[in-house]
Formats: C-alpha cells, sequence, structure tokens
C-alpha cells in the first residue's frame, strides 16, 4: 500500500466509500493529471473512464480553461451576490441564457448540485404560494430516482439506503422508474389524481444516471411533460448528470423536446474543474417573487459561494469551447463507437446482463454473482479508473474521449471481468 | 442605472434579494478587487466591510494564494473522492487535523456549507444507528439559530420565513437563543428531558451570526457542551461563520474550551476564494461507521465536487498565511479598536438599540423606525460596502482590516445613520 494511500485514510473520509476496507480496494491518490489520464504519486497512470464522477468534460488541465480561471483570478476570486452582484457571473447567464432550453431564465446559483435541488423545491412550493395555492406543496419523484444527499434531495431520491433517514425526509408520491415500460402513463395516472397538491414533478429526463443508467424513451419524457402543464403542474428537471453534452445534446430536455419551469444544473457547469451549480427559473415562476423588499415573496435562500467568480469565469470559457471545439459531434460518434464496442465485446459475455448507453453515459450490468466492485479493481490494475455503482459499471468518458482511449477502456473492461470471474471459479 | 445593473437584474437571481428594487438598492456590480476594496466596472471602490458575506479573511487577490491555486492548477483542478483521492485533500485535512477542536477528527468535504451541516445531521442520526439506539434521531436547536437554507439545515434554523417550508421540514426540539440571559439552563433542561430521542443538540457556538450576531457567554456554551456529554446526546458545532479566526481564536470551540463530536467548517476555509464546507467528526463517531464494504454502516452521502483539489491547495496555504501572518493577533487589536469606536461613536446614537461584537464578528442594532437597508445604500454611497440582516448592520470586515480602514467603515456608518435619520425626519 502506498503511503498516501495510507496517509488519506487516517485522515478523509470518503463518501459512498466503506472506510474499512477503502484502502484494500485500489483506491488511486492522485497527484495530477494530464489530458484524460489521472497520475498517482508513484506515477501510475489512469485513464479517467468516469469522469471524475461524471463532472470531467474536456479532459483534465485545458489550457483554455487554466487560462479563463487566472485571467479572472486577476480580478477577483469570490464576491458575495447576495443584494450584490459580479460581471463575471452576469457574463456567465446571458451565455446561458441563450443555450437552456427554459423560457426567459433566471439564475440563481449554489455550489453543491444536490443545494441546487433544494432551491427548486423550495421555488416550487412558494411559486404556488405566491399565487394563492398553499396547498400545492407536495412532490412527485420515481423510483430509482437520485437527486443529492441533503434532506430535500434526499426526500425525492429512492434507494442509497435513503430509508434510513425517514424520520427527517418528507413524503413523496412515488411512481415507476425508466426501468418499468409502462411508467410514463402510471406517472401521468398519478399526476392528474394528485394535482390539487402536488407543487411539482421532479424528474432526471432522459437517463436515471445513479440509479443505474436506465434510458427512458424520449417521447414518453414529453408525454410527461405534457401533462404536468395540462394538470397546471410545475416541472422540475434535474440535468445535474446530463447536462453540457454528456447525452449528445447540450442538454436532454431539449433531446426531449421539452421545456421545464425549474431546471437544476451541475456537474458539466464548469467542464469539472470547480463546484458550481444553478437553479433556472422561467420567467413564469420568477415574476411570481417581485414583491416589496423584506416581503414574503421574496426568495429566502442563499449560500455564501453561490457565484464563484472563478467558477463562473470557467464556466463562460467552457460553454464556448463546447461549440468552439464541436463537442457534440465527438459525443455522438464515439457514442456509436462504444456501443459497436460494448454489443460485440461485452454484451455477449456471460457475466453481463445487460448494455444502457445514451451518449457518453452508459453502464454495464453485470449479473448478481460477480462483484462489480473486483471488476473496477481489476480495471484499476490496468490503468483504466472505473467505478461501481451497485451492480452497474458505469461508462462515462470524458466528452473528448478519442477512439484509442474507447479501445483501452473496453478491453481493460474485458479483461478485469473475466479475471474476477476466473478467480471467482477458483475461489468455488 | 449602470449597464450591469440592468443587465444583472436581468438575467442573475440574487438570493435574499426582492428582485423587484435589487436594482434600486445600490447593488455594487463587481468587477475587480484590490487588497480589501471591490471595484465595479465604473471604477468606483468599495470597503467590503462585510468580507463578500463574511468569507474573506486576507483580503481579495492575496499573492500567496493565488500562487496555491496556480500551483495546484498545474497539477490537476479537481478528482473525485468517491472511493478515490487526491494528494491536496490529505495534506489538507493532515494540516487542519493539527487544528481542529475534535479528537482524532475525520473530515467529509462538499462546497455549500448548508451541505456540510446536513452531512453532520446524518452522521448523528447514523451514528445512533450505528450502535443500535434508532430511536435517538431527534434534534435540539436555539431559536435564532442560522445552519443554512436546505431542507435539513432550514429544519435546524428559525426565522428568515423559514416557516413556510414548514410541509418539507422535519420538527427540531426548539430552546432559547443566545439573546435570551437563561438559554443555557433552559436547553440543558430539555436535553435532560429528551435524551433517549435526541441525536444532537447543534449550536453556532459563541456568537449566532445570521440570527442577529447575539453573542454567548463562553462558560454557558462549556456548560451546553458538558451537559451533552453526560446525557449522551452528540453536540455538533456549526463553525461555518465562526471559524478560522473570525471570533479571535482560530475556532469559537475552542475559546467556549469545548470538544464538539461534530464540528461544520465553510466560508473561511479557503480564505474566501472557493466554495469549500467540511463536516469534521471525532474517532469515537468515525469508528462506528466501520463495517462490510456495501453494508449497513456505510455513509451514503457524498457530493460531486467535495473535496475539490484547488480549493484544498488554497485552504492549506491559508492555514499556512493565518499563522505565518500572526492573523489572530491582528483580530484581537483591530477587534478592541472597533469596540471602542462603536463604544464612543455609535453606540450613543438614538437611532442605535444595541452594539454587539466578538472578534471581527459584530453588529449595530438600529431602532425599528430607521431602514437598516437605506443606512447600508447610503453607506455604500459612501465607499463601504454594508449588508443588512433584519434591524441590525453587521461588521464583518476581513481579518487583516487596518486601523484607519475601521476609521473608514464607522465614519461611513455613522453618516449614513445621520443622512437617513434626516432624511426620515424630511419626509414625516
Amino acid at each position: 500500500m502506498s503511503d498516501w494511500i495510507e496517509r488519506d485514510a487516517t485522515r478523509v473520509w470518503h463518501g459512498f466509500t466503506q472506510m474499512a476496507t477503502f484502502a484494500l480496494s485500489e483506491p488511486v491518490i492522485v497527484d495530477r493529471a494530464e489530458g484524460r489520464e489521472l497520475i498517482d504519486s508513484e506515477g501510475g497512470r489512469y485513464l479517467d473512464a468516469i469522469s471524475s464522477l461524471w463532472v470531467t468534460t474536456l479532459g483534465h488541465r485545458v489550457p483554455d480553461l487554466d487560462a479563463a480561471l487566472t485571467d479572472q483570478l486577476g480580478k477577483v476570486a469570490h464576491t458575495t451576490l447576495l443584494g450584490n452582484g459580479n460581471r463575471a457571473v452576469v457574463e456567465l447567464c446571458e451565455a446561458l441564457a441563450r443555450v437552456v432550453p427554459i423560457k426567459d431564465p433566471h439564475f440563481l446559483f449554489a455550489s453543491d448540485g444536490a443545494s441546487a435541488v433544494e432551491q427548486a423545491l423550495k421555488c416550487a412550493v412558494q411559486y404556488w404560494r405566491n399565487i394563492g395555492l398553499d396547498q400545492k406543496s407536495g412532490f412527485l419523484a420515481l423510483r430509482d430516482a437520485y437527486h443529492g444527499d441533503t434532506i430535500g434531495a434526499l426526500s425525492l431520491g429512492d434507494g442509497f439506503h435513503s430509508e434510513h433517514f425517514d424520520q427527517l425526509r418528507f413524503p413523496v408520491i412515488r411512481s415507476s422508474g425508466y426501468a418499468s415500460p409502462g411508467w410514463a402513463e402510471e406517472t401521468c395516472s398519478l399526476v392528474a389524481a394528485n394535482a390539487e397538491r402536488l407543487a411539482a414533478v421532479v424528474i432526471e429526463p432522459l437517463v436515471q444516471a445513479a440509479g443505474g443508467m436506465r434510458i427512458a424513451n424520449p417521447e414518453d419524457v414529453r408525454m410527461l411533460a405534457e401533462c404536468c402543464r395540462g394538470n397546471e403542474v410545475l416541472l422540475i428537471c434535474d440535468e445535474v448528470a446530463t447536462g453540457f453534452g454528456r447525452t449528445g445534446s447540450l442538454f436532454a430536455s431539449r433531446r426531449c423536446g421539452i421545456q421545464p419551469d425549474l431546471l437544476v444544473l451541475g456537474k458539466g457547469l464548469t467542464g469539472g474543474y470547480l463546484p458550481m451549480s444553478a437553479t433556472v427559473a422561467s420567467g413564469r415562476v420568477f415574476l411570481t417573487f417581485m414583491g416589496e423588499d423584506l416581503g414574503d415573496r421574496t426568495f429566502y435562500h442563499g449560500h455564501s459561494y453561490g457565484g464563484n467568480a472563478l467558477a463562473a469565469a470557467v464556466a463562460s470559457r467552457h460553454l464556448e469551447l463546447l461549440a468552439e471545439w464541436n463537442v457534440l459531434a465527438n459525443v455522438e460518434a464515439r457514442s456509436e463507437e462504444l456501443g459497436r464496442l460494448l454489443s460485440k465485446r461485452i454484451a455477449p459475455l456471460r457475466e453481463v446482463t445487460d448494455v444502457r448507453l445514451c451518449g457518453l453515459l452508459g453502464g454495464v450490468e453485470l449479473a448478481s454473482w460477480i462483484s462489480t466492485r473486483a471488476v473496477c479493481a481489476e480495471a484499476v490494475r490496468r490503468g483504466v479508473l472505473l467505478r461501481s455503482l451497485g451492480q452497474v459499471v458505469p461508462l462515462v468518458p470524458p466528452l473528448t474521449i478519442t477512439s484509442d482511449e474507447l479501445e483501452r477502456i473496453v478491453s481493460a473492461l474485458e479483461q478485469a471481468i473475466a479475471a474476477v470471474s476466473e478467480n471467482g471459479a477458483h475461489a468455488q
């Protein structure tokens, strides 16, 4: 075990990680990075096939993003957005306004994705109160939903041991998730039946990512959006995982042909560089919050570092680079290529029960008798960083991934599955 | 109105801000900064007397912090902490471990302060479950408490229209806050009476900051800590506002002579540069989470950008600078000076009902007939950025503030109060 792993395990508490076994499961303690490779302090190199938990879009150490960051550093790192503003944030909002799938957008910032989900929840409740419909304060969320770990976000979520915090969570109406073929019809029925008490329906449009890379039919998502509109229920689209090109279009909502009332952004917003999340409200929602200073209609919610100027500068440049580099075209081409590689070499394996892919957001589901943890550890030994999610091995490479690198990922996964399967056989 | 204010108001939704009146209330749209001054795009300069909402410690554009950030940028901006690590984070945790007022500390990262509070709440509930006492899942919090705006944090909080979200908040046992002389005795009685169902008591040690700069007697806080220990109830100290020198010692818990079971850090952690928050758990709490991989004892909570490497590098260097520059000595000397200035020139004014100060965390309470909003706007016109908090004008300058700058803040405040008072008289 490297000295760094031991030092890390002594003091750092890693989220979603059993610390008693952390040091034994091939953790990579990153020293530096080059492009899409992470490098540990012994010089070991790992292709970042999970985009550092689905946040890295263009790769690490992108000279243009580094330059945007240092330029802003020469102006100011951070100033408060409470009652005041920052030029870097204004410029970012103007740039985002041109591309987000929402009418007359207004941007509320936070840093954690979960906090932006919480902002959306509170906006939805207060929207109905603002127009005199206080009873509309409930939420509908889907099975296999994941919206973050703070209590409000966790209330919407399903699985990940969230039931252990039931005393703290508020109840939601739960419908089937994308794994069930009839989920949209069921959800629409529930929306219609509960419209009088529902503030909003919350979904991850197109892909339930942390729930196991469950992919919806875009038409089903559109049907739900129309049902929400018809029943006077707000629609909140959580695009923390799907936003910024991950599914092949800039936003998954756009691919579904929908415009939510509230949109949640995070992860890819800064290209994987810095914490920044945002809740985007439509003009219709925003305008109901206008009123007297210090009055009841004000949105009393704000985070100290919301609208951090360094993050805003990086996010603005990142948005330009997505266009300049024609990143979406690479996502489309590489997604097709990855799909073919998986169909040919992974899907047929007896250890594999399903392969799912949307853009460059995908997962390989393994049979219950094989340890996904062990498979990912074997891939790490082969220089490809993977991290399991239940019985799924997520494949979420940077959006600038190359054909050769995809080949490297699939080969490592293939060998890792074989190695674990063989060891398992020996062990029996 | 400057073009930038209009552009800002068109797209940015500012937290805790009525957007219908935002543009009329002298907002500063910051272009850049120098030291402790913010500069808008017309070249207007404003002394940052609120430390950009209480986060800036050493000032803006600190060459040593800029260098730490660009050094790390040359390695990597961010890599995931879920199941893996980063050298910059290990080094930060080792440095923090030497100074935090907690035994055998373990660090869980997030980016918003509220998220770190939520982590602490969930750790407390799960701690008791880990040792078989599931019924201990309740919380006690104080009147005038503020712990953030996500639903869990908001459940602990009191005021700021939090009752509008009662349908989403979980109930807590509420005791008196620092504004009531007998708060500690009352709280201890409630702890003793409810020990069997309490997971933890949550306090802001020494100062309830957002609740109006209410200052406790350190001995009262120590009495409560002893009561918690005696009754087998965890103590969570939220030092988001009070940490990193703000009250005159590195942590307010230390000034009270207490060691909490869980400590929450934010704001000053990165010196005001980048979003980063942390939940610090004692070894006693942490060890109960050891168990099987993927088992029930794992803490299933994690934020994508928790442990951001850029923020960690800045935070490490910031901690060194606090010592190298002997910042605490400046806080002590300037706090005395500010106290004298306020006693002499502000406290005697007929518009002022109270003046409170602890380290460089203070507030001037104005009579209900005078608008604190208008007073702060007048101060901004005089080149000093202030922002009201109910009837309180918070005075929270950077910890490196000079005597001359304190004089400038107090003069601007004095003139602002006079200007508003006079206008008010004319208006009547």
